[in-house]
């Protein structure tokens, strides 16, 4: 939720903090050591009858690096799919809110269910990101609601039907028409597939087998480059070959680290700040003044 | 439905189980063995004035990793739609049933009518698996429900019809207004969107002649790359063959796997832990306690 | 609507049905006696002065690749659209029959209505297949709405129509609820959508200029690709020289059997077979026991 | 739409109407004569010790064909899009009429109401090709109506606007319920969302510079070409160097034309003909007998 | 909001406004510069014994290329689904105020209505802006309203609970029913997903990680490049190393450009026209006369 200062493009080269580079740094120099090393032992090398030249393994770049592509295009997507949800619980909670407060009778209080629905948002942040709820939920409900979310498979699940119930009393009353009850009841829906949504994303990770074959034969490619470079490049090897090797290797870092969006990573979703401006928006549509206060970014521009 | 440990990257590379590696390890041994055979017989190769450069097998391995790519693409983006579809029957099986509680009045005993909701997913995932029903769906259906929906082509989509017959029943009895009718039967057509959307990729494969050229054109190229290799590489002919052959050969493999996503393979989906969450999810809805053993994975990290 | 078993890998290389092999085999053929014919004049080829070197063709090759690559997928995406819609058809036909048979006064025949929409299915697939519709519509409209059907530009649109006014003399009788009749009228608007969908896929191909291009510059770097290999490869010319002829050739004449998805070609959607599906669905819901016999695949595991 | 004939793949080679040959042809004989040029000079190209090798063309030709690619996807989902608008435009028209019909009292006229929604395709096609729209709209609305359309910035606009009168006079008089209203006025609303998605085809280009920076330097490749070529090819030159240029150039030509689909080129949309049908159907499904003639197809399968 | 004439394409290639070309001038110039100190080192730089060749620099170039298609296809998604909710909004706010004119009594003035709608247009631009929101607003909204909607952390949001609040007052009077209430509130919620898929694009960029690894590797690629050129071509470097390196810099920045498309740079959306075509739409459905100037575009056809 924080844009990045544009920088220089020369001194973008160098930046460390939300690159990839912390996490490779030790395999990138152990590409450059085994490229030394390779210098080294030529003689022997040449001695033996061994030769690796590069032509093949042009073939074997090109056709990792179209492959790799199109596995940071799924993992990209999923990324992006998560933010949409994230989106549509923003679109669905102010929509559902303003229907609410736009039909009930004037005057009426919907303190509780806005409590509700700031619940439900980080209910399923914790359930995504695996975090106990207890202390949180329990500034938003009443211990009976909470005994009662906690007690399922799926806490966020819940207290969507306690949002339904609670609606549902007003029908029951005959304050709300079964239209404007159908209306508020489908913003529940929108929620109900937010949620389903997001369990899909972090329960059904990218078929396993297609992360280990590229993360396979990238390796294999990086840790054979030296051999095939050094005939050609002899003191440029370390060079090319960390080069070479920081493209293939962070884009398939990067790719796992998309893979999960709702993780903690440094290029994984602020669900903290989406959270947090959701509880904002809500008690402002209310009109109340107790408000959290609103998250910032760190130095590093991260949010969590 | 669970989450594999990050193993460290050096170890990752000698997975496995949960990997295409099991069943395409006879045919990369064949390239072994292909190779040293060629290296064997290159005197003999040499006389008879065969050449063979590995410039042309450049544009031919470039254009079958571009084409490759695109397949792969294809089975995947199944694979997900598969995966979406599963998890709008999360969505509506929640939504459907949370509705009917909130407007059915007080009291109305809705568990026939999740035993058919439960009955649904297990009767999609059994025609999927091209399972016989009985024995499953006698545990959620009466007699007489399980004769008629095993008597027709479709039995899923004879189980919708009883939800909407249960359905309209109340609405004859004046209990439910047109307008929650409508509303209620909306997440019935979203269900048999559901099956439908699962029948027509159980049912239309990829087209076939586009998975043969690639399987044919992949395996004529493994075959042909020794020969190529040879010249320039001698003794290193077999690892480099290996290696390129694994790149092509194990995402052609994989390609198939994830074709059809409703298997029992490695890289499919597990179905059954699906159906699990659902019923206990619609039981929990339901506040019922007699909850069926939650699914738990295999120690290969697979679940069914 | 059929899977075909999944043969060993290595039979595979050499099945014919259901490829595009025959289609193409006179231009690899073709291909294969230009190559002879290349090495036999090589000794005057060279004489004349004239060389062409493989590295051209290879930024030539990779090149076209790619557009070939997207164009393929374009065409794809048309075949998945093509089978969505269907898929479609069968999702609005089961529910609008449920919701009919749910809204309607119990006892009211619904025979004629499960007939027009079985003619609507077939009308469908006929008039995507350019065949003459009078003979099978007949087997399920009377004689007046056959001619009305038969009088305008789109039979399928006009049995929407008659499906409408069905639908409407019932709500004119007070016995179908505005809500009602507003629901089952979306179920047709539904069906409307797959009848457009279909026409534009039928009738608007991808532009000719991208298919014309794409087969232009294919078959003329085929044609060229013997002259180049022959200074490397002598004796090998003609085994590379088709080899890379039938990845591309094979690739282009998939990309036109699938521009076209309602053809009756290998690789088209089994059009006879959904309809089939469908009208057996249809008279099953509406619990009648004559139903037409279900299809069944050829020899060669096709379906028309 | 209309189908052109299966030509033979060896004639298709040869066709000029409907390609962009014409387009492009001066530019690439303007590459023939540079070959040619080149040539002629290489002597003292030599003397000057110019060097230019295939290699560096070849890391270029594959990134230009990658990137011009992708940039041929963004045109074509663009005409694919537009497509897909007037398809939904043909969807909303008969479902609009079919439901205006089944819902109206029996022998209520609805003339006027059909004049107004041929009057919005074709205000919408007139729009998106800038021209002059009086003539061909007075054949459809009265006087009043006319200048009243014609005051506006949006003309189809302002005619959506003289359905939704026309509809809303009837809810007036009690005549429609407010839910068939609803209904209705839904299908409205899908007509103005493929007014204002045409609307942003046309005025929202491609971001200039994408299109620029691969139109500049697929021209400045294909000009450094054949001073590339001419030392490995000598004589064949101008033939290589000419097939590579028309490969880039004639796609890059082409996506300019998808670019704007709404144009009067060949390869552009044929909205006369999509109006054509749009007007008998609407005429026919009023059972009126005065129609348009059905558009056909020029002498070479081209519909504007 | 403006076609720019087609000029010819060879006076295309030296178009200066509206390309990138200004801002990545001075690196491409650098590169230039770089080329000669490396032809006038090249003797010592051969003592050495460094050599680098341009094989594994073909690698690195595809790779690179690939991903960097990848990117740039990322990016240019974000500036299509921008320019779709923009004219979401367009249909939205059209469609609801058709509604509103239909639907309310004859005479009732709808003036304080099209300013909020007019208002929620121009707040949205400048929140995605960043720009001050209290001089524009206050052209449209009452004292009261301005400072309740200054007062929030969305405003445009706060603007949506008015316009809420304005037809809730309808209905609760009896004017409106509950049926075209719910119908027009659908309208404002498409408002709302218009505005917080506004805010998603403008608050989550593509990954950081993602733009670094490439811009990193196109720059490191690009110093690189002349070392490796300049032992084949020599003189020619300079032309070579600059016109690969546009290819690259170029799409970098453009990626850059369209990564945040509500900004003010060249290939942004023209926000400021849009608004502007809005209001003029709203004003002339409402019949005033008094209308904002249209909007043209600059002598560079560029529109804010």
């Amino acid at each position: 939720m924080i844009v990045r200062p544009h920088e220089h493009w020369l001194t973008r080269i160098f930046v460390w903090h939300g690159s990839v580079l912390p996490k490779i740094f030790s395999r990138l120099l152990l590409n450059f050591l085994l490229s030394i090393a390779v210098i080294l032992m030529l003689p022997w090398y040449y001695s033996l009858g061994i030769k690796l030249t590069v032509a093949p393994f042009s073939i074997l770049g090109v056709a990792i690096a179209i492959f790799l592509g199109f596995r940071n295009n799924a993992c990209y997507a999923r990324y992006v799919e998560a933010r949409l949800l994230w989106g549509q619980l923003m679109i669905a909670s102010r929509s559902l809110l303003r229907e609410v407060k736009n039909t009930l009778p004037d005057g009426t209080s919907v303190d509780s269910f806005v409590r509700l629905q700031i619940a439900f948002a980080h209910s399923l942040r914790m359930t995504l990101r695996r975090l106990p709820q207890q202390e949180t939920l329990s500034r938003y409900l009443t211990p009976e609601q909470l005994s009662a979310v906690l007690a399922v498979q799926s806490p966020a699940n819940h207290i969507l039907l306690l949002m339904g119930n609670w609606l549902a009393e007003y029908r029951k009353q005959g304050v709300l028409s079964d239209i404007l009850f159908h209306s508020l009841n489908n913003r529940l829906n929108d929620m109900s597939g937010v949620l389903a949504g997001c369990e899909r994303i972090a329960n059904t990770p990218v078929p396993f087998a297609y992360s280990l074959i590229l993360h396979r034969t990238v390796y294999l490619f990086c840790i054979m480059l030296p051999f095939a470079l050094v005939v050609d490049l002899h003191y440029m090897t370390p060079f090319v070959s960390v080069l070479i090797s920081y493209t293939f290797i962070a884009l398939d870092a990067l790719a796992e680290e998309l893979e999960d969006p709702f993780g903690l990573e440094n290029n994984d979703l602020p669900l903290d700040a989406i959270c947090n401006t959701i509880e904002i928006d809500m008690l402002q549509m209310n009109a109340e003044t107790a408000l959290p206060p609103k998250m910032s970014p760190d130095k590093c521009y991260q949010l969590t």
